[in-house]
């Protein structure tokens, strides 16, 4: 099943930059560039295809300060900068001593996504989306979701001018529903869990001409989005990629766009094509393509998520056997994490560096620390690690272990005391 | 009342860069740089002066992506980019299309300003406080605080390696203590109310040698990071000043020094000397300078605060009469608006462009519709609006007021129906 073309898209061709087909994962089936998803050939996902010409550092350097320096690279129109859309991207990468100390590493980075508009690395893929989407015609930007991707689709919306509607289970925490709502579209609480959710999603996108689902129809050039982390962690280095980076894995697609932004990178001269090693973190309780890398399969058998890192709880993830392909072309890993891991591993990195991340994160900083205790992970090389979003949006997973030093009277003699001073 | 130097003060001359001289705001006797905040002759603030020699616009564009790039005009070492602290700035500045329509009004500009490490511009004066703490041979970063100071000296002290030591009265919102507590200092919740809380910590910064409150005895450098909105701004709108800008008020501080950032990028020749407004932002449930501009005082009256914009709520705001001076010198006004004009802020800037601020910004927004209305703000020319904090740290301000357009049961009928589709 795929989408038709939005409703106005006969009256312009669209302009998607560099983006010049899709073509089929597994066998390479081509055809037009068009908000389709799946391959009526062989059934695999679509990819975006290029001719990116020739693309200079000093293009990119010239660019704003955001994912649109990179529009060379992505399929979006050429005057992308100039049409309504968030601005994200564009984020800190922070040489993190102190938690490379902890870990008893030589050198980690930290890519803090926390600072795009809504605060989760969705922003990027949203904006992308919203500018393809557009191209073809569609005036409604839509998904079903749990957390970061409503955020970023409502907001980005609310930006454009355009309606949104986004489905969620009405189980949702509070505060996720909070700052969906506050950008005013059409959020809808279904009195369902996940999967029903989704499966009225599919069926929307299938019926509504003019509704850009971005995870559904539009998804290959929203996934796209993904590879501007790639991006901006090897010009901040100084254009050079990295030798080793730790990546989450919710549907896999990140992991594997991240690898496809270090491979254009290089094909395109824009960074030498030294080896990197791309390392793959699951919660223990999805842990599908951890499990399928354990034991050596190519493909994912599905789950049934239970874990507090609900931002990756994708039982059945799309991208699963892309990832293990990746994983083993590059020479990493992928490792899992305990609930329990996943909370230190936000405290660690909050304690050393400062940067307080939601339970993505915190799977991120733990598999790095088994990565590396297992001797997976070279401590004498530089480690990068992606910290995809917010702790203030999943404060429900540390509200029992941290707390006050210590609660105490008004005077100056109980604080000294409760400071050892 | 004023601190004593850091305990390791006397092995090393600090380096804080162009900062020369602390000067007194009344009378302007000049001292040597040290940790002190008032003036033992006038008892009037003190304030850094400079030696700015030769700046150019080359210097800064070469300079790292955050506040740093503009270290030649803050008091920091000429090292201070390679020291551990937190990264802020270099936040986003939105053109604000929608807004402006909204408003009714030319053209906007959102100075965005969530996007900072801790969410809030509070990272932007605490690094600064921590890169002259350093200098001093301070080893301790402390504060007094009510919610995004708490949150930005935990972290940038957890990033730099130090301790922190942060009173919060035990009162405060869950959600705030949970994001201070994170990072592992010393976080000390008192049974007492905020003045309660300020006594304590003027106490203890007297009796610590090695203690930096970054709002108390470190206040005259910790301030001047204020600038770098005003730097990034001019910065960011192509190394020109703004016509019209609106700040919010909380001490008063970060009016001031908006207003003295666009005046040293002008007399540095980095901008042209044109003309700007300054307009000032409170909610009347802790307005007591709007109060006073609005009688055409020059002093002004402390009030009680009541109102839902904690991070302002300062009844008894130190630079209010600095406030009122640049207020009418520059020719803005200052205006107040009730807690629901706040919320009403909150939720037209998120629904027009996707960004959600908290309360204070709320604040910002709301007062700039009603100088629109009034006159004050000329509808013609541009507008600048500073928008300091970030709306998942005051979710209860919104929560009664938004959520989800409708709850259906798991059917594509029940959600079409929901839709109108």
């Amino acid at each position: 099943m795929t989408a038709t073309l939005g409703t106005t898209s006969t009256t312009k061709t669209p302009d998607l930059g560099p983006a010049v087909e899709l073509v089929s994962k597994e066998e390479g089936h081509r055809q037009p560039l068009a908000p389709e998803f799946v391959s009526a050939e062989d059934f695999s996902p679509l990819e975006v295809a290029y001719d990116f010409g020739r693309v200079r550092r000093e293009d990119i350097e010239a660019g704003p300060k955001n994912i649109w320096r990179y529009k060379k690279l992505l399929p979006v129109p050429s005057n992308v900068e100039e049409i309504p859309n968030t601005e994200p991207g564009a984020t800190r990468l922070i040489q993190a001593d102190r938690l490379a100390k902890a870990l008893g590493v030589k050198k980690v980075w930290v890519k803090d996504d926390t600072g795009n508009p809504t605060h989760s690395f969705k922003d990027r893929v949203v904006a992308v989306a919203l500018a393809a989407a557009r191209e073809f015609g569609f005036d409604v930007l839509a998904c079903p979701s749990t957390g970061n991707l409503a955020n970023a689709v409502a907001a980005a919306a609310a930006r454009a001018g355009w309606r949104s509607v986004v489905l969620i289970p009405k189980t949702l925490e509070r505060a996720k529903i909070l700052t969906t709502a506050v950008y005013d579209g059409d959020l809808i609480a279904v009195d369902g869990n996940y999967d029903d959710v989704n499966r009225l999603a599919t069926q929307l996108a299938a019926e509504q001409e003019s509704w850009a689902f971005v995870n559904v129809n539009v998804r290959p050039y929203y996934s796209e989005g993904s590879k501007t982390l790639a991006f901006e962690v090897a010009e901040q280095l100084g254009w050079r990629l990295p030798s080793q980076i730790v990546v989450p894995i919710a549907s896999g697609s990140q992991l594997t766009k991240v690898d496809k932004g270090f491979r254009e990178f290089g094909q395109l001269g824009l960074v030498d094509e030294t080896p990197y090693k791309v390392f793959g973190a699951q919660a223990t309780g999805c842990s599908p393509v951890s499990a399928a890398f354990r034991a050596g399969h190519d493909v994912v058998q599905p789950v049934k998520p239970d874990t507090i890192a609900r931002s990756l709880a994708i039982g059945n993830p799309a991208d699963g056997p892309y990832v293990l392909d990746v994983v083993n072309r590059t020479g990493g890993a992928i490792e899992d994490v305990t609930d329990e891991e996943v909370v230190e591993g936000i405290r660690l990195l909050a304690r050393t560096e400062g940067i307080f991340t939601e339970t993505a994160g915190g799977v991120t900083v733990a598999t790095a620390k088994k990565l590396i205790e297992t001797g997976k992970l070279n401590p004498d090389e530089e480690i990068v690690l992606l910290i995809t979003g917010d702790g203030l949006k999943t404060l429900d997973a540390v509200e029992d272990k941290i707390g006050p030093k210590a609660t105490v009277s008004a005077s100056a003699d109980a604080v000294r005391e409760a400071l050892g001073i």
